[in-house]
C-alpha cells in the first residue's frame, strides 16, 4: 500500500511538471519571431532600435526576424542599417531571409549581408515558430 | 498491488497523452489566419501570391483570409484578384468577410465574390482562431 | 487496495482539471492585446470603432491596447480620438503607453491623456501577454 502510494506520488510529481511548465512559461526565456514585410527604411532603422531596446531588458531572449516580400533591402549589402544589424546578430538575434521571396526579386546569397540566414518560405518560418510557442510581433505601421 | 500499479501505469498513459500532443503539435496539420485590412492591390496580389506559396509546402494546411475594414475589395465581384481567389477556394482556403465592416461600407452579398463566407465580427473570428491554436499572420507592409 | 484506487482518481481529476482548461479556453473570457504603432489618424479612429463592436459582442472581454513607436499621438491631450478613448476607458479597456517611445519624443505624463497606463518598453508587454495566453492583433492597414 505505501509502495503503491510512493509509486503515484512520482507520477503526480512527473506529470505535473510539464503541465506547470505550460501554464506559467519561464520568465527567463522569452522567443519572439518579428515579421517585416516593409521595404520601408524607416521601418528598418526602427525595428533595430527596437530589438536593442528588447535586448536591453531582456539579453538572453530568442529573437529572430523574418524578413520576405518587400523587406529584402533590409538585408542587403547596402542595407541603411548594416552596422546595427552585424551588432544585433552578434549578440544572437538571427535574421531569416526568405528565398521565395529572393527568386522573385533575382538577388543572390551574394548581394545580401552575410548576417542573413535562410528559410524556404518566410511565412512558413512566422507559422512554426507560432506552433513552438515563440510570440509574435509585425513591424511596420 | 500489482492491479493498482497497473491501473496507475494506464492513468500515466491516458494524461500524458494530451500533454504531449500540446508541447509537440502536429506538424502535418498547419492552421493559419490571415487579417487582411488593407485596399491596396498590391497587398492584395501579394498575398494570393503568398497563399499559393504556402499551399505549395503545405498542401494540407487550414487557412482563413478574414477580410475586413479597408479591405472589402478584394472579396468584390471586381477584385483584381478574383480568379486566384476562385482556385485559392477551391483548394479549400476560406474567405471570411466581416458583416460589420459591409454594413459600414453600404455592401450586400450580392456584391461579393461567391467565394466569400461571412463572420459578424472580423476581429473577433480573428481572436477565435488564435484561442483555438491557429497561428496569426497580418497580411501586408 | 480501494483507497490506493480511491486516491489516484483524486490525482487524476486534479491533474485532468488544468489539462481540459488549456485544451478548451473559457469562451467567456476573452483576452485580446491591440498593438499599435501608427500615427495615422483614419487609423486610430477605426480602432477605437472596432474596440466598441469588440465589446458589443464581448463585454466582459479583457482588451489593451500597447501604444508605441509612431503611435503617441493616439494618446495625448489633443488626440482626435480622446472622447472615445475616456468612454473605452471606462468600459474597462487599458491603453498601454510605451515610455521608451515616450522619452524618445520628449513626450512627458502631463501631456498624456489621463487614461493611459504605462509599461516600459511595449514590445515586451506585446510579447508578455502572449505568453500569458492573450490574442495579438496588430492595427492598421
Amino acid at each position: 500500500m505505501k509502495k503503491s502510494l510512493f509509486l503515484f506520488s512520482i507520477g503526480l510529481f512527473l506529470l505535473a511538471t510539464p503541465t506547470l511548465a505550460q501554464t506559467k512559461p519561464d520568465a527567463k526565456q522569452h522567443r519572439i519571431v518579428f515579421h517585416l514585410a516593409s521595404a520601408d527604411t524607416v521601418v528598418h532603422r526602427t525595428l533595430v532600435r527596437q530589438l536593442n531596446n528588447l535586448l536591453e531588458v531582456w539579453p538572453k531572449a530568442n529573437i529572430e526576424v523574418v524578413v520576405h516580400a518587400w523587406a529584402l533591402g533590409f538585408m542587403r549589402l547596402e542595407s541603411t542599417v548594416s552596422p546595427e544589424i552585424k551588432v544585433l546578430s552578434e549578440k544572437g538575434i538571427a535574421f531569416a531571409v526568405c528565398e521565395n521571396s529572393m527568386r522573385r526579386s533575382k538577388l543572390t546569397k551574394e548581394q545580401m549581408l552575410k548576417q542573413a540566414s535562410y528559410v524556404p518560405v518566410g511565412l512558413a518560418e512566422l507559422v512554426m515558430k507560432q506552433e513552438e510557442g515563440w510570440s509574435y510581433i509585425k513591424a511596420g505601421y
